[in-house]
């Protein structure tokens, strides 16, 4: 029975649980005992024989040349097999070894379990770690296999080991931080989606910054072993803070457990004696299961988990989904588009906030009833900011004049009907008007304005807003004042295999709006590009350049860069702003999801180092680009050269 | 007048010598002073006047906003322009400036000066070496300008200064190995094969490993400044040993040799005083030019260079240029390949070397008379071997009876007339067979064969003689009895570009035979897989696997890996070889070019760093392809898997 199911609990995705199985030849009765006595949900349990060599059956060739699998799709139909089993490979093969029968051996039987396990349908196959560091010949089968793969997911299994000493230690050749085999291996094998990562986790851990890399990794298990457990007050099964907290994150990125090894707790041999007694059965005359305490307390973790608030329910359908960023200088928006962003009631509170301060700070108490503030709201659409607008003259007792600009000519139809509708005729102006063009009757107090991208400028405010600055008074006031646009580099597999698909260039040199997820997060953000408003410099220009230097953390280990993950801060007024910048962001508000600028070619950065990227924004004169890259520690090519891959039209 | 010229002399391309100059508005005084009175045969000379600043011309707005360019292509015509002046972009522009001003003023002076080059049809321009370390925005500004660019060359000034400290010097920012400053240049600007480099020779030089690596990247030309130059006992400039090395090895790689600064030798003040007695003119009239000595003695030096011999003339055409291998035993050669190899004597003669050797060893002096050695020749062709074989035999007085055997059903007809032609019908049998199948009537001493490619067995010598051994003796003899190919990491600009042009990845996943030229050789080559004839292990394979790992000269400073240079070298019997690899190459040998493999993304090694590759050699039931990745210091992918773009046929 899954630990929990999507559309069911309000958790998020479903989640399950497996067990790690040994080898036998009596597959019916391996899942019923460790299905339905133990209540998990898969087992992972070896295809083959671990006594059989390829080599070995070569030489009696009188028998029949069959391997010894564990179970044909007689004994099991092909639909339980596929629902049902982790194919687990010979745990024995090593493709790197010295001896050249083991490396032949090792490279038949993987390429023979994988076939049949093909032929059975199964969804995935565990591969065993690799035996030592260098472990190209592994990868080049499994490379070989890859290619020739329909749906199958091959997992490497990848231990979960600490990454505080050097990558690789030098006398036993093996990897003491394991991410750094996985990195060569994924890297080999030209980061094949069908590959994928099954932690093994240890009773000892490594820091979280390290645990957090794996995040953006694709990891679809995690294999816990009973060791990792602790032992309550009454005997049972219990984990440590720092594991329950690694499990529950696991159950927030989809990553299914798998419980593994021997039972080590005093209720199991309390279990046990009960079935010796009773025959080896329970009550119910069933065969009890050894590991089922392991099962119950997961399942209990998984119980205690919050749910997910109502707004990321609706967004989990959003997660690590890779959008084109709108246009709406160059395109229309839509009724519906509209209708979405309004609904984003935390926002317009927050504009109301500034211009109630704005308001105030222009218009004394004394003065309220002889001046009458103009405000102009650029970009009206279908007139939640003047509604703000109005809201904060109410709050705050000063007198108004609106005028709202609006070059969607079939938002400005909505416009009227809701002037009407609530009695706004003599308060408010409609034009209908690109603001860069219009010749206003006169001038503003202030500017009301939200032409915010995901990064801040990339909607085109700047351009925007210095176009209709020809009609805020000289000590008139812009509302945003200012805005910065954040980034800071991510591991993000699944987005960077998402925009491989493509097999193009111009793919990744686009950014994409994205519900950033499955990725992890390597540094701080930095601030890239400032606007300010109004800008009275002469001889101004929206073009930017910023070099940027990311430190990852020191205990984090080596890490790969897909790409940066960018987001804005906006100061609306004084100190009322609003944004999406992680540290800073505005709670509980959704109109912006995170910006993603991917990397033609990732690049690895190794422990404790350094990554050195420049962003630029170009200014043509019909378009506006960024362009980007990486200079440290290697080179990238410069992304987007010309914008002519991405742009945004003026 | 050039220093040399393809097809007038015997030394190979055509070289010509230039001279810098300074800002002029005169450009036809400019032309004929350098050209006519010099001797020299381009001038790279300064496009725009080192005053002007775009935002000075901005300020006063009354002038005409014309940019003062040195000369029109009224003034000059354009052909005149486009062959005799290459464009010295102003030496001012900082990109990377801290200042915002300066910064823009070198990017609209940039591509002001590009777009006139343009306009003019300049063949290049010359771009200064970028100010400091950190010079990513000079390279985002010249990789825009390359994406329009469309035949003219940008050419980066790199000094050619030492290697041998640490690469950037931390207190001024500058890089002390300028190499460094242009791999990352050209890395951000996509390796574009419009972007090469101009070293700039100064009088303290690198080491020779240091400037090796140079031959492999696109140099396009060597400016020699006149403090190079020492003074001879008669007061003439002339070089040091090191200093006309190199000058040669420009020569002997194509790389145009400029003349740069004032004059520095007690010549030209005679020559300056004479002129001042003349009133400035020589005794015909004519102003000498101050820089003259250096080119005379320059061409002196090209004068002293030895003619290229007659092979590498004929080769000179096949420079550099990608063949693909041949697959002899799919496809029946032609006439003319047959034609062709046949007239590498030398080759035939070791051929004959060793199968005397052999047949000495065979038949003891007292034996002569009562011993007929079976002498079999799998892949006959025309006959050369058989030949050889012959010849052979006649020179040790051992008796012989020869079969033939070959394949191509062509071949077959040429070698009956043959027989005829030299009267060999009573010696030497005439078999239309494939040697993998073919019933013999008797089984041979001696098995002769040549079925190596550049790369040994990549025209698949193994599966044939593997495939033929049933007819070789217990105790017989495979000429060749073992063969070896070996490898070596490259720097090969121009290969990894024309690859590159292809646009996808089968390419990039292909091995390619190519008369190395303009290739940096970056460590001693490696063995890699060896074949030993007759093979009778019961179990054989000839699957290979081999990692290999190169360390760079400790004194070489970085350098990037486009590939990887393949040789071979081959056994034929007992002392007797043949064989490709450089250092113990056969000599004037032409049979086979190198063979390269070349890698998707090329990968940067760090000075006095070690590179790590893997090569696969995978055997099907209808193929056999190569494999091959890098592991470390960055791992590639694993190119060709499956050998889906590169294999030869069964």
């Amino acid at each position: 029975m899954p630990l929990g199911e999507r559309g069911i609990d309000n958790k998020g995705e479903s989640r399950y649980c497996g067990v790690e199985a040994d080898f036998t030849d009596d597959v019916p009765r391996l899942l019923s005992f460790n299905l339905s006595n133990g209540g998990f949900d898969f087992v992972v349990a070896p295809l083959m024989n671990p006594d059989y060599r390829p080599s070995l059956l070569e030489k009696c060739s009188d028998k029949p040349r069959v391997p010894p699998f564990a179970g044909s799709d007689l004994v099991v139909n092909p639909s339980r097999w596929s629902s049902h089993v982790v194919g687990k490979i010979s745990s024995w093969i090593d493709l790197d070894a010295d001896d050249p029968d083991v490396q032949m051996d090792s490279e038949i039987s993987l390429k023979q379990e994988i076939a049949w396990a093909s032929h059975l349908s199964l969804q995935a196959c565990l591969l065993p770690t690799p035996k030592r560091a260098s472990c190209a010949n592994y990868a080049r089968c499994v490379n070989q296999i890859l290619q020739g793969l329909n749906n199958m997911q091959l997992w490497l299994r990848v231990p979960l080991v600490r990454a505080d000493n050097e990558s690789i230690d030098e006398t036993s050749g093996i990897f003491t931080d394991y991410w750094e085999m996985w990195n060569i291996f994924r890297q080999l094998c030209e980061h094949d989606r069908k590959l994928s990562v099954a932690l093994d986790v240890l009773s000892s851990l490594p820091s979280e910054n390290s645990i957090a890399r794996w995040y953006g990794e694709p990891v679809r298990a995690a294999i816990v072993n009973t060791n990792c457990f602790l032992t309550n007050a009454r005997g049972y099964p219990c984990l440590s803070k720092r594991h329950q907290k690694l499990i529950t994150g696991f159950f927030h990125h989809s990553i299914q457990i798998v419980i593994s090894g021997k039972p080590l707790h005093e209720v199991l041999k309390r279990y046990s004696d009960l079935d010796a007694v009773q025959g080896a059965n329970n009550n119910n005359g069933v065969v009890s299961h050894h590991l089922r305490p392991y099962l119950e307390y997961v399942g209990y973790l998984y119980q205690k988990m919050d749910p997910l608030p109502e707004q990321e329910q609706f967004e989990l359908g959003y997660r690590d989904f890779l959008q084109s960023p709108l246009q709406p200088l160059m395109d229309n928006l839509e009724a519906q588009t509209y209708e979405t962003f309004e609904k984003d009631s935390i926002k317009y509170l927050q504009y109301q906030r500034a211009i109630a301060k704005a308001l105030m700070d222009r218009v004394s108490d004394e003065n309220i009833s002889s001046t009458i503030i103009v405000l102009m709201v650029v970009g009206a659409g279908r007139g939640p900011l003047v509604r703000a607008s109005l809201q904060a003259a109410e709050e705050t007792g000063r007198k108004l004049k609106v005028y709202a600009v609006e070059k969607n000519p079939n938002a400005i139809v909505t416009l009227h009907s809701l002037l009407k509708l609530e009695g706004w005729e003599n308060s408010v102006n409609i034009v209908s008007s690109d603001m860069r063009h219009w010749d206003a009757p006169e001038k503003a107090d202030i500017l009301v304005s939200e032409l915010l991208g995901s990064f801040g400028d990339n909607e085109l405010s700047p351009e925007c807003l210095d176009g209709a600055q020809r009609f805020l008074k000289e000590d008139g006031i812009s509302i945003p004042s200012s805005y910065t646009s954040f980034i800071q580099p991510v591991t993000a597999s699944k987005l960077y295999n998402d925009v491989k698909l493509h097999k193009d260039v111009v793919h990744f040199e686009t950014a994409y709006v994205v519900k950033l997820h499955s990725v992890a997060r390597l540094a701080p953000t930095q601030p890239v590009f400032t606007f300010t408003h109004p800008n009275r410099l002469t001889n101004k220009s929206n073009q930017r350049f910023k070099r940027l230097q990311f430190q990852l953390p020191t205990d984090m280990g080596s890490a790969l860069v897909h790409g940066f993950a960018g987001y804005f801060d906006a100061v609306l007024y004084g100190d009322v702003h609003l944004g999406i910048e992680p540290l800073t962001a505005t709670p509980n508000m959704f109109s912006w999801f995170p910006i993603f600028f991917p990397l033609r070619t990732p690049v690895c950065v190794q422990s404790g180092g350094s990554l050195e990227s420049m962003f630029w924004r170009c200014v043509g004169s019909n378009k506006v680009w960024y362009e980007w890259c990486v200079t440290s520690p290697s080179p990238s090519a410069i992304h987007n050269s010309n914008g002519r891959s991405y742009w945004v039209g003026l």
